[in-house]
């Protein structure tokens, strides 16, 4: 194996450690780095401090922000009887894109998963118990991921919610847009044929 | 487009002008950054400020190093009578680690690029040309890219030695190892057999 000097193979071990970069790209990134000019790599090594100064949980849904409400949670112009509960503010913000969602949000910070001994407990249901017990939420939409984690919790979710009066919904699964019905998996097009619309 | 809070879209504007990192995987990566604890987040703007503090080039070959020699420079185990050029200081790495090669570098820091305003002064050809006049090199390899810019860097130099009674090389060009001849390039093909060696 090729032997850097400590400065730099410290620096291509942290890039590693992000998700999808590999050894190689680690490497090209620290060059990328050292080529740097000073003040650039100030700026990029301020921004990773700045975040982590200024990003906190909203008090409210946990999205990330930098108040001590997220801009959904204090605009008073949403729709204050929906909900959507997803598992991280990644999600979150895919939802906003869409532009079809005008509720609030909670975020869960997470998906039940007993492989990883991550139970109810270590994500944020609690937190969504005693928020909904002093809101005016009528309808939920839970859009957790469609994985085995995201469908139990899910599933225990919905199940914490049964005799609130609290309407319960799930995303429709199908066919993604675009897409190419030869190229779905079995259980998706199971799921599509199931979930049929008429038109 | 989706808006983000300051500090965040600040962090991953960053990583987007990292080379290879597109603003989906920046979004990823700055997410990643976000949910990191405190410490890890340190170490990794850490390690960018110290790669940044103590890396700096060799006084002899311009190779990376921390030291004023870099650790290639100040071996005298090495063939003194042999120099490799090449362009980048990850160049000398993948030639290092071949381990075919052991004589001494010089390392470029570019190659001469009239479209992108890069001349003969931009790169350490003045410095190699100073080196020579004080050491033993007999041999050249010229291992600067096979690409317009690297042939016409590798000429230019080749140019520079003629009459100084230094035996100049290039790499071979030719099929890759493991390569299948039914993908190779035409031009790799044609110097594959231009380059023919009897078996």
């Amino acid at each position: 194996m090729t032997k850097f000097i400590p400065p730099i193979s410290r620096l291509i071990d942290e890039f590693a450690r992000l998700p999808g970069v590999g050894k190689k790209s680690a490497q090209r990134l620290a060059f990328h780095i050292i080529n740097m000019d000073q003040t650039q790599a100030v700026n990029f090594a301020e921004a990773i401090l700045d975040v982590k100064r200024k990003v906190k949980y909203c008090e409210k849904c946990f999205n990330i922000t930098d108040q001590n409400l997220c801009d959904i949670c204090s605009d008073p112009g949403r729709n204050q009887e929906l909900m959507c509960i997803v598992e991280s503010a990644r999600d979150l913000i895919a939802i906003e894109n869409t532009k079809e969602f005008h509720g609030y949000y909670h975020v869960l910070h997470g998906s039940i998963s007993p492989m990883e001994g991550i139970g109810p407990n270590d994500i944020k249901i609690k937190e969504l118990l005693v928020r909904l017990q002093n809101d005016e939420t009528k309808e939920i939409i839970i859009a957790t991921n469609p994985t085995i984690e995201g469908e139990a919790t899910a599933m225990y979710i919905s199940k914490l919610l049964k005799g609130t009066g609290i309407t319960v919904s799930r995303l429709a699964h199908g066919i993604p847009v675009g897409g190419d019905l030869e190229y779905a998996d079995e259980i998706t097009l199971a799921k599509a044929i199931e979930g049929r619309r008429i038109i």
